[in-house]
């Protein structure tokens, strides 16, 4: 055994990246393999390790655990397996670990820290030119999202015609000077045109994206990769299985080790007609095998809901199923499927011409606290049309809607929340919508909503022999007001407005 | 034959009153019976008369026809039935008939003119003081209204516990001074402390309300009559059978020759426990037999619907079944009964403490042209605090809301349809709400309306050999932007705004 001793240590959490020289010759990515096992007193994992071209190969790794690691890595191109040791420190501050199911219905970090998603979508912002991300990063940093959707493949779609930074493959795209606003569609999904390798990955576009994983994880962002989708003209969506299998097990093995990543199996999986249920499952299965870490797994619908009752799901990743309504049906879902319940899209503010992509920032905050008074979590977008061409949603950049500093309110609010989360009181009335603390059957916490009504007041029957102070939040103006401590019976008056809510707590 | 040659003449549609002395001994309500039989050459009517109060009785008869009419009055009281004649005259140019159901759907008066109900409730409008029903008809004669829902029996409820100018019967009501905002609860559907003689109506009280329809007819307004409610201290919601029957003949001999008429046999009729379906069903049967002029019929629920395939139920007489949907259900009910589908109540524009009493004027503007584009028609009403604590739902009075003006402009929209109303476009896209005119298979109409969503622009793909003006409306601003004259494809550009429609109509 040739033993090497490493005096390297890392964070808790954070990645170890053990990296070799090998062969450049062949096809290093169907033809080599390298792999890894590491082992504390805790845990021992088996990972995967990857090319990253000019004859270089890595092995990633995530530990869980404080203390002394060591590592033994074999591949096909070493006599005897290369072996060492690295110390785990403790997790810095900022740093809690991945995020994971917390109480069935809602999220935590590994440390037990609550993790209330407020997540937005920008689908290839990180494919965009260096001077937008950089935007779109100091946006995020200003902004309230703690998580962000966006897509590993680069994206063909309306607004969205422009070539990426780079591509996920060798190979030259088609000529995409002859896309317009109105041709565009008869590209969708048709790879001609496309001389691309889809064995030989391009190491460059991964390197990026891992960059752009850790900016956001030190920004305290989760990266929620959209693995595949639909909106195509490169082929990437119409793969083999063989190389669909060989892209899953190197997204895994390169990004798995990062603690902010979840995996989203697919945007709008029911529009990629080329993929059945079992190539869904087949790439799940590749998660579940290869994800030491089990990272947080899940699969968008544009219309039908993926069977969010799989094992292999950890959470629902929802669509919009009605123009009006979504964010009301979260309790629903949660008694169906006894998951998190995230609305990663109910529509976006902004001004299109789609109903999707149209809605005003009112609408967008109440459709949040409509969720989250329900126990689930909404996401945001946005769409406004601007000179640029630039809009959130796609390309990142600047925010210019009215929402994002309301889901700041309201996630400061969130964090407010005694445990992991909210449910919806069982005694609400038909006309508001109430929340307790999920875990305790009496939290002694009630958050009141009252959506676009606007009751000029509120009459309450609370105990008669305990205290409670009660706050009245102006969900839009961002303000919470001190109404005073009360008991049994009585009265809270309102301003007659849209999107008040009224907070309840029992004092000691 | 007692023959009495009258010279006397009405108007088509009119009332003709035969009215004369009879005894006053012992209960003319319930021991005297009067009859008309009125004929012409296209008609032949059997009507009930009633007795007035202080020795007077009355029958009344609406004719449908021009021309000349006989009639023969027989009474028990009477020895030989006294005849008579009239002349009908061609009815006035205000005066187009009685409402019917035209094109299964939609409404029409008897002339054929186009009637798209736009409705409003005061429940008891008619029983405040002199000056604020005057106040009433002063804001009706201003305001978009073409039909008004009000009871017959005065009403107890919160915001409404003061006495009512008159009651229906004869007796003396229990003391209402005990009332409070807090116990009124308590004392609803309890008859108890009120000594009324349920066989002994008030003549007064009907006619005085028979003041409120002519008014009503005079402002071309119709009177939804609310024959039973559950909103009651006084035991006029648990009668017995008997006396109910009595009550029935009595409405339907006293108001069914006004043509403005509309039966209403119940608001919340599932909120009244005395009554059960065999109950509604026999007084709808009383209608059916009793009024010749076969007035519009429906019932109204609080919860489940009343079964409106029932052969007597003219049109769907519906109440708000979800917070944030109803009038976007108006095709699918449309569907399922093949009959108008009128939502008498979608909640109201006001700011009370009720969900069903605080929405904005933009909502409910919103929920009448949701149902306005599927072919249904809303209902308005208006529930703002304020000082006089005279709130127009229960009360009439004075509109405070932002939505009336724009239920004018939306009427004005319906009144340019070609044909009896519009109906949900097939081909609508998903975004949008897209009406034609109902009972054209292509009337070249077409009204999109966009709801709270804000695009910035659609694109339309319609003939290429035909011209198509375009206009943008405003809903909410109330304004018609002329766009021009288009063909084929083209686009029309949107301010981003919510609450727009367009209207695209083939020129000729």
């Amino acid at each position: 055994m040739n033993e090497t001793q490493f005096s390297k240590s890392v964070e808790r959490w954070d990645v170890f990246e053990y990296s070799c020289r090998g062969p450049k010759t062949g096809n290093p990515f169907t033809e080599r393999r390298i792999t890894g096992v590491f082992t504390s007193e805790n845990e021992t994992a088996t990972v995967d390790g990857f090319y990253d071209g000019d004859g270089v190969y890595r092995v990633r790794f995530m530990p869980s655990f404080t203390g002394d690691y060591r590592f033994a890595v074999t591949a096909d191109f070493l006599d005897i397996p290369v072996s060492g040791a690295f110390r785990v420190t403790p997790a810095g501050s900022e740093n809690h670990g991945p995020v994971r199911v917390a109480n069935a219905c809602h999220f935590a970090h590994e440390d037990g820290t609550p993790y209330y998603p407020v997540g937005t979508t920008c689908y290839v912002w990180e494919l965009q030119s260096d001077t937008l991300q950089r935007r779109t990063l100091e946006s995020l940093a200003d902004g309230p999202f703690n998580k962000i959707r966006f897509c590993i493949f680069p994206k063909h779609y309306d607004y969205n015609l422009n070539e990426p930074r780079s591509y996920p493959y060798e190979g030259t795209p088609m000529d995409s000077s002859v896309l317009t606003k109105e041709n565009f569609y008869q590209y969708s999904g048709n790879p001609e045109g496309n001389h691309f390798d889809y064995t030989r990955f391009n190491p460059e576009h991964f390197q990026h994206i891992e960059g752009c994983i850790l900016a956001l994880r030190g920004l305290g962002i989760e990266a929620d990769l959209i693995v595949m989708h639909p909106y195509d003209r490169w082929g990437f969506c119409q793969m083999d299985a063989a190389c669909d299998a060989l892209y899953w097990n190197y997204v895994v093995a390169r990004f798995a080790a990062y603690r902010n990543v979840w995996w989203s199996l697919a945007n709008e999986y029911d529009l990629m007609s080329h993929k059945s249920i079992s190539d869904w499952e087949s790439y799940a299965a590749i998660l579940c095998k290869k994800d030491p870490y089990r990272h947080l797994r899940s699969i968008h619908n544009c219309k039908p809901f993926y069977d969010y009752s799989r094992p292999w799901v950890t959470h629902c990743s929802i669509q919009r199923q009605d123009i009006y309504k979504t964010a009301e049906y979260t309790d629903e879902w949660r008694e169906r499927y006894q998951k998190p319940v995230v609305l990663d899209e109910i529509a976006y503010e902004g001004n299109i011409q789609h109903g999707w992509g149209n809605i005003t920032g009112q609408e967008m905050t109440r459709r949040f606290w409509e969720a989250a008074c329900r126990g689930g979590y909404a996401g945001h977008g946005e769409t406004y049309l601007n000179e640029s061409g630039i809009l959130w949603w796609s390309h990142g950049g600047v925010l210019h809607g009215d929402s994002p500093g309301r889901l700041k309110f309201l996630l400061k609010i969130l964090k407010q929340t005694p445990g992991y989360g909210l449910k919806r009181w069982e005694r609400t009335s038909w006309d508001e919508v109430a929340a307790v603390a999920d875990q305790f059957a009496d939290g002694g916490y009630y958050l009141f909503y009252y959506s676009f009504m606007r009751p000029s007041f509120r009459d309450f029957d609370f105990k008669d022999h305990e205290n409670y102070s009660v706050e009245v939040i102006d969900t839009w103006e961002t303000t919470i007001e001190d109404r005073g401590v009360h008991s049994g019976r009585f009265r809270v008056e309102l301003p007659g407005k849209p999107y008040m809510a009224i907070r309840i707590r029992r004092t000691a």
